[in-house]
């Protein structure tokens, strides 16, 4: 669940939300836009978990492949009925990650 | 909810964890961690949210106001204490953030 990125540098993609009421389609959306940027060029993984706020962080090999996906025209129609249907606000950043640390418990006791 | 940061750049810290079972004192020492890095130096917001998968992502005007709260002594002994109580594994990324945008709903009713 946690996302296997390769080393730094790479890009990630914040997006957080606040959903409207309702599904309204969201949920087959939502599902359908992972297995689509799973299938990009340059996806290295994403993160996502909703407790009010929403927040998906998306993973990314360089700009490139972030231009691609959002010039990718399914996403663009979802991003639009997005606007109109599943969000009251949001906001996207595009990040470069310089640096990244991991901890898994099993390996302090390997230590 | 979702944080308002100035005009790009800035910096993020992405913290992505699974947690281990129980409270074992977590959510005081999170509230405490927010309390102390909104005191902190160039502090810009943060956004968190858990479901399974805990994302937490702080902003921050620059690397050394990061560096300034990775070495605050009492951010540290909680480090320290998430190894061994509270997480099962987690990933920190720093991350430069180049471009972002907003959405706000009532904005679109505007135009």
């Amino acid at each position: 669940m946690i996302a296997k990125t390769p080393e730094p540098p790479y890009y990630a993609v914040i997006f957080t939300s606040l959903r409207t009421d309702g599904d309204n389609g969201y949920a087959e959306m939502s599902n359908r836009m992972v297995e689509l940027a799973k299938a990009q060029s340059g996806f290295l993984g994403y993160e996502s978990a909703r407790e009010g706020l929403g927040i998906t962080v998306s993973y990314w090999k360089d700009q490139e492949s972030i231009r691609n996906w959002r010039d990718n025209l399914e996403h663009q129609a979802a991003r639009r009925k997005g606007k109109i249907l599943w969000y009251k606000q949001f906001t996207t950043r595009i990040a470069k990650v310089e640096r990244d640390y991991d901890f898994i418990i099993a390996q302090d006791f390997e230590k």
